[in-house]
């Protein structure tokens, strides 16, 4: 019998276009676990409610194994959509649990939503910077992209609706809470310009809000889906809240919208894991998910304060860094001619880790911007590791004579 | 604020390429508990290891919780991919756990081949009737289909060999294992023919094997990826031998498609979910998988066995129908004038439900035909669904006056 010699494979053109996640290299690298790493995007496993989870999965599974184990409808589990639909109403959203469609994670909701709207050469929105997992979902349904800047208090409104008005984009893809990577949140007015310049314009909004829980302040901000309605796409994710190993989101739209992504669904892996669904259901009935989030936040929230005074503490004054009021980053902009890739160079060499700020960009523009987690790093871990920076950062300043001038604006 | 009126979306092209699944339509009807049901492809849940996975997950979770519940690597949990590659040894196999990744049951499987190898208006070639699964996942890629008549001992590799030769087609999709729809397998000769004739094509080889393990005979069938190697991907799942609720499945394929495939998956959800994988590894680990297995196949060959029986003494003899050496599936020809979706009107007033086979091609020529599952129904169900079946046909034979010399050759 022959044996193939030929291995050069014919793939598809879009995927070329899907971007390597640095971040995701990165991780590899900080799973040694003598490494401190302000480099992922993972909560704190202390958070994980391990003991519930099991007690959960022993309850389904008892009373009810034949189902849980077997096939299920695409839609997800109803009752679980219904304590979606009822958790939004709580906090002023009224959504019908047919408007819930459940997904492995926020992750599937955005290749759903390109596989459902993006044909090759549409133009899509994104903040600037934005989640590389969105940029890498959406890239493979070949896109263009196009970018407008984040300011402290969100997206650049005026920026926003000129784009809106002239590039007739299919989506413009925000997280308006606590975004990933800055750490900014929209004001309450954005959030109004943002929905007058979309409920003008042709353009779907496609709202991320995976943190939007881990929230450290009082302040209560609507989603503008709330808004915006039938013109807007909401996801959300038990991953930041319960676990994100199980791998299990959201997405609230129109149920014409709803009937599309359903087809997508059945046809990316028939539905999600069942199994997990009620475990997770049984868990949220079982426990008070508003009193385990308010664990979560106290840890996440003692965790950043201190990462912001040890910051405040032993960066020089060259280095400028977000203050966020909730979700698990930190910002940083380095002066405007120091590279964060020379500063994680000299990092890696100590055993620290971060994602330098250009991974989130789709242009080379900016060098000088980095991503710091919080949420994953005891006391010890982040003093010591905002020390290394700090000090790294003052020796590059000092070698490249950068004065104070040279800040970027 | 202006309220949205406008709730005209414009969805991508390729939406409108996925076909609806009539089967899952079929299932709602079904869920109805005084139904007898031939028509899902739903395992038995008397074969589901409910208190096993009880225990396993327990473990997991008390020795290694903080994990179980973190994200985890997009190629899927390492020990399992290990096992995998372990059990393929032992059947004579040889591939490495890198050349595979775990998926989202097969299905997500097919999604990601699609996604990475398919470019719109590429040749797909099916086999003829095929799974309507793979129809959709592969038409959301939007190619152009091709099909090769199924024959009793598989695939016509005459006209396979054909379009090999002449359509230049990126893949040829076949389940060689008691295939679904028809339950026919390829025997030994054809799956060497098939080997030639990719391995003279720039055709890859989707070979999907989701129902191998459910084996009514000693006969032993290598998979075809066995001998085109590097030109052939494989599909596994554990759907059919655990938990199809679990969503597990995974492709064995060519460490330079397998990079490919992984920047995918991470585009489409990360990872699969890392509970579970660590929940069906330890499963693995504390049973032995090949005797869970021997259960379910004394389980379903007596079903298949008994529902045989009773179709050669309630059907006419115009009626043909296969014998399965596997899987989950009996293939019914009628009289050819005959509409299996008449007779699925009549036997939905009288409770029952199958498949038309219809639904399994891509064009409108097969009315007569259609999809008995025996996995999921108990002796009583199997025997009056029979009898009801065979009720019926008499009756349209009587009354359309339809004679032996009208039968399908």
């Amino acid at each position: 019998m022959q044996t193939s010699t030929n291995t050069s494979y014919r793939f598809s053109n879009r995927v070329g276009n899907i971007p390597k996640s640095f971040i995701r290299e990165i991780l590899k690298i900080t799973a040694q676990p003598d490494v401190i790493s302000f480099a992922g995007g993972l909560p704190n496993p202390a958070s994980f409610p391990i003991e519930a989870i099991r007690q959960a999965t022993s309850k389904v599974l008892s009373n009810d194994g034949a189902n849980v184990l077997q096939y299920a409808p695409s839609e997800g589990y109803m009752p679980l959509r219904q304590y979606i639909a009822d958790r939004y109403a709580r906090k002023g959203m009224q959504v019908s649990a047919h408007e819930i469609l459940i997904t492995n994670g926020s992750q599937q909701g955005l290749d759903l939503i390109g596989k459902v709207f993006i044909n090759e050469g549409d133009n899509v929105i994104l903040e600037k910077p934005s989640y590389l997992g969105a940029i890498q979902s959406f890239s493979a349904y070949q896109p263009s992209f196009l970018t407008v800047p984040l300011l402290d208090d969100g997206v650049d409104t005026l920026e926003l609706d000129e784009l809106l008005k002239n590039k007739d984009a299919k989506l413009f893809y925000a997280i308006p809470n606590f975004q990933n990577p800055t750490g900014i949140s929209y004001s309450e007015i954005k959030r109004k310009q943002v929905t007058e310049s979309i409920l003008q314009s042709q353009t779907l909004l496609v709202e991320d809000d995976p943190y939007g829980d881990i929230k450290f302040t009082d302040k209560e901000y609507a989603p503008i889906k709330k808004y915006v309605k039938d013109r807007g796409i909401l996801l959300g994710s038990f991953s930041k809240i319960i676990s994100p190993g199980m791998r299990m989101g959201w997405i609230v739209a129109a149920p014409e919208i709803i009937e599309k992504l359903l087809l997508a669904k059945q046809a990316s892996d028939l539905h999600s894991n069942y199994f997990t669904q009620r475990v997770i259901y049984q868990f949220l009935m079982d426990n008070n998910l508003d009193d385990h989030i308010a664990k979560i936040i106290d840890l996440y929230k003692t965790q950043k304060e201190y990462m912001i005074n040890c910051m405040k503490q032993h960066f020089p004054d060259e280095v400028r860094f977000t203050n966020p009021e909730g979700g698990m980053f930190i910002w940083l902009t380095l002066p405007s001619l120091m590279s964060s890739y020379v500063l994680l160079d000299h990092a890696a060499k100590e055993k620290l880790a971060f994602v330098p700020g250009k991974v989130f960009y789709l242009d080379d523009a900016v060098n000088n911007t980095l991503r710091i987690n919080y949420s994953n790093s005891n006391f010890d871990e982040i003093e010591k590791g905002v020390k290394i920076l700090g000090r790294i950062i003052k020796t590059l300043i000092s070698k490249t004579n950068i004065s104070v001038l040279e800040i970027n604006p």
